[in-house]
């Protein structure tokens, strides 16, 4: 039966979202896709029970709109935080507040269906390697900008896991020694400035210093609304300030990204998630800043693109991750 | 022959020395050693002639003094700049001034043996790895400090190469965004503060600010004569503001190393070079650093550790590279 199944179920537990999809291991996107806001007044154990029943769903709609060939080998789940793998178990995801929840079985009684847990930036790194921008490419870096910067490298067809499992980690690389303080207790990290807080900070700190801007107006003389989202609202509207904003956060990106480069030799590196949807604003600064003179043989021979999944490269590569470690399915 | 040989010459091609050694497949130190300035006022052409003396030199040593079982398989050697590996040539060295040198080629037809030519510091990594401070672990990344800071990166036995085979770069990682000149044409790059010349520089720079310390003193007035073994002399000595100077200059590589770190995942760290000799003054404050509060679980399970073979790294690592892309040896 596995052998035969075209699909197989994708989860991406994001920070703010969870996202649900049915992939088709021959190509195209996620059918049934379902999307609901992560933060739950009940806590982390309701998250479990809601992301088990979108699923579910899921996985009917699926089976009710196809005549054949429509089983679901299984679920890939995309989970933050850090992973028993051999297991499913999510050890430590502060988000979530999940402490050694053992997630793959949760799904696995609530589904009746195998699944396997892996990292979310891994996963988006795959996805996007697997069926996005990357593919065709030997080695991928894959940086999802978001509310925190996440990382995931895919080499030579596998997510590549470091020691812990937890390779890929470039937010928090120190591009300001003794800089601004980060999330994490360390000063100067990357996520503190190209991060979608990271650049609401930025704009906040300037129009403090009497900065001129239409942002203020925005919000209402607000700041403390002040978004990356308004940020780019408001350069897309042809305010000097957030134009300037988005490029020196896209500046601060390509300087942690030469660096990765330098150290890893990626062919490809794939820039996903919220802020990169800021197109050229955020990726004419940053390929501008990657041409100026640096060390850069490996810099040259890397290709750095926007993604091509956006919201859905999670759940794509969960399900891919699924298929590659389940031998039982050919896609 | 080849299967019975207990020999292979490693030579080291290093910005300020040239070291060559016969590498005993079994263990112990290499024999022979030679060592001598790689300035030469000939130019890099008389460079090339002096190893392959040095190599023809070292073998004949190790010929008359042996019994039997003393053949030379071959020759490993550790070259700077970028390499066609494939054909064994020296792309481009600014330092020595070669490109498009078959520098594999060369040191064949002086020897008479087969050679293979590899990344400095990939072979001081594979050096560490195969035979010193990181023995036993499954991944280490090299780290060199010296006149610039090179890395290389040991993985499942190899070096990792990347896609334009210079991964390990580290030196050039932005920690000062926007901060001092590198010599490779960026701004706040690792290596212009924790290098050799980056650490003078720093002492340099606030002695003219004002600093009180023995330096001046030791440099007879004249702050351009400061050198990181100055700085590490004065420290030995006492001198608290060397003893500053030295402890940022760690710190800042303290930084570059969780970012390495994070990203790639390696089981362990080696630092190497002329600034590692400093001891306590250095480490102390770079483990230090690495414990404050920040991104970690990767940073924990690393080991970071100085090198165990001060001077001949890269002699034994481009001998046991040698050993590693020619099947014909077996150690």
């Amino acid at each position: 039966m596995a052998l035969m199944a075209k699909l197989v179920a994708g989860v991406d537990i994001g920070g703010t979202t969870l996202s649900v999809g049915i992939v088709p291991l021959a190509g195209g996107r996620p059918r049934a896709p379902r999307v609901a806001d992560t933060v739950d007044e009940r806590g982390g154990e309701a998250v479990v029970g809601q992301v088990c029943a979108m699923v579910r769903a899921a996985v009917d709609e699926v089976a009710r709109a196809e005549v054949s060939g429509a089983e679901v080998a299984g679920v890939g789940v995309a989970a933050p935080g850090s992973l028993d793998r051999a297991r499913g178990v999510v050890l430590e995801s502060h988000n979530l507040g999940w402490f050694g929840l053992p997630l793959r079985d949760r799904v696995q009684a609530a589904t009746g269906l195998p699944a396997i847990v892996e990292n979310d930036a891994n996963c988006a790194a795959y996805g996007e390697w697997w069926r996005g921008a990357g593919r065709g490419f030997r080695s991928v870096l894959g940086i999802t900008l978001g509310t925190g910067i996440g990382g995931g490298i895919v080499m030579d067809g596998q997510p590549f896991l470091g020691a812990t499992g937890a390779a890929g980690e470039i937010g928090h690389m120190t591009v300001e020694f003794g800089g601004r303080r980060c999330t994490c207790g360390d000063r100067g990290c990357l996520e503190a400035y190209a991060s979608g807080p990271g650049i609401a900070r930025t704009a906040a700190e300037g129009l403090g210093g009497g900065a001129r801007s239409s942002l203020p107006e925005l919000v209402e003389g607000d700041l403390g609304r002040i978004t990356a989202a308004t940020v780019h609202e408001a350069a897309v509207g042809g305010d000097a300030y957030a134009t300037a904003v988005l490029a020196r956060a896209a500046r601060m990106l390509a300087a942690g990204i030469a660096g990765a480069v330098n150290l890893l030799g990626p062919d490809a590196v794939v820039v996903m998630g919220g802020v990169a949807a800021a197109g050229d604003l955020f990726f004419g600064p940053l390929a501008r800043e990657l041409g100026r003179p640096r060390f850069r043989s490996a810099v040259d021979a890397c290709a750095v693109v926007p993604g091509a999944l956006p919201g859905t490269a999670g759940v794509v590569g969960a399900a891919g991750v699924f298929r590659l470690r389940t031998g039982a399915v050919r896609g």
